[in-house]
């Protein structure tokens, strides 16, 4: 039998406030859970604790809303300070309507409100900003894990964006550490001999996706140890995954 | 410990001709990997399979390209007769560029090439077309299984498709049976008590990415049992998974 590959939902992190040492405390709930990490093992990690530890929180009486994001907000009918956080926080808008607020973040993630979010946030009134470099966030924890463990690993901070032509959100990786995001199998073979010509498969953003499974939205699985998954090793960023403008015809 | 998600690869199917029972020869498959289905189990199985069995197989030879086929085939640098192909298999073109040719399909799905595949067919001059109906062919295959185990199970098609915005292929949901597609998690509240505002989530389409960590492109695994996962049973149809036009800021 082929081997399987398996997700373990982490329980057990405590609540996560600015400046707590994630990295130490997914490292104490891997083993409160019963689990030694292994070479190759995965640790997907949910974008709001990393966020939460990195203190990436705005107060949102804090904000004061400019001209240009009361009017866009009075267009689109939402709260203009949330507007004005969502504008500060990124590049360019790339659709802006009633239905969504589609922006490109200085990262390059193209996704709905900069990925801020509303919900999961202790204090009332707050919202979670995206990590600053999610790829560096990634190598901390990595870090961490390996120091303890001895052994290669690999760490993906995953968040949860909507997407263009289907209903429903997808977990997907916005930083990475030890892995490489993209598996390019051109060049190689299928198994009738013919040569695969476009073949790139979006690896991290897949395994995180499985993760999701585990964490649901509403209970509080902050991480998952993915273990038996084939991944290329190595330094990739997750910013490797982001298509530029000059190839992507949709944005 | 929460209970994990564990997807197993599944080896050990025939090559599939046209008119092969998939059905019966998944539930060998499942058999001889020593596996005896449990309550709700997901099948999840690769559209080339399913488009084999079910004879979706087109000889190029036998394709007249349309004057405008050879048209936009000169725009794109593209084979002339798999540009009529594609025509004859969409119902729309979202965009047609040199780098991507990518159309709505009968079903509604948003795709490169209407999905259309050469890789991976037996035939040297064919390409392997999307089923016609995808959530028929699921309910076909998971009404063989559910009648050999006596027992709720789903079962997902699943294709790979590009993206918006990220390089990279991930695998998604086109046919589905017994599973709702979409989770909605809207009026739920989240960890601190605040009601989540817009969270619907692409479960069968996170079960498949999660399954392609099992079937690599080069391999033959056209088929992997998730094990684990929690889903909403139904008789959903990945068709509710398609924005509708009026919706989607990106067609």
């Amino acid at each position: 039998m082929a081997e399987s590959v398996r997700f373990y939902p982490l329980e057990g992190l405590p609540e996560i406030g600015p400046g707590a040492p994630l990295g130490d405390l997914l490292d104490q709930a891997i083993s409160d859970a019963g689990f030694s990490l292994q070479e190759g093992d995965v640790l997907v990690v949910a974008q709001k604790v990393v966020s939460k530890a990195e203190g990436r929180i705005l107060r949102l009486d804090e904000v004061t809303p400019s001209p240009f994001a009361c009017a866009l907000a009075q267009q689109m009918g939402r709260d203009p300070r949330l507007v004005e956080a969502v504008l500060r926080n990124c590049v360019r808008i790339v659709r802006c309507e009633p239905e969504a607020f589609i922006v490109e973040t200085p990262h390059g993630f193209v996704c709905a409100n900069a990925g801020i979010d509303r919900s999961n946030v202790a204090e009332e009134g707050s919202v979670l900003l995206l990590p600053i470099d999610p790829d560096a966030s990634a190598d901390g924890i990595r870090h961490k894990l390996e120091e303890h463990y001895g052994c290669p690993l690999a760490v993906i901070v995953s968040d949860t964006f909507g997407r263009p032509w289907r209903w429903g959100s997808a977990n997907l990786a916005i930083g990475v550490s030890g892995i490489e995001p993209l598996t390019d199998l051109r060049g190689k073979t299928d198994a009738s001999g013919r040569t695969l010509t476009a073949t790139v498969l979006a690896t991290a953003d897949e395994i995180a996706a499985g993760a999701e499974l585990c964490m649901g939205k509403a209970d509080r699985i902050p991480a998952v140890l993915v273990r038996g998954a084939t991944y290329v090793r190595g330094e990739g960023r997750a910013t490797t995954m982001i298509m530029d403008r000059a190839h992507d015809l949709f944005r």
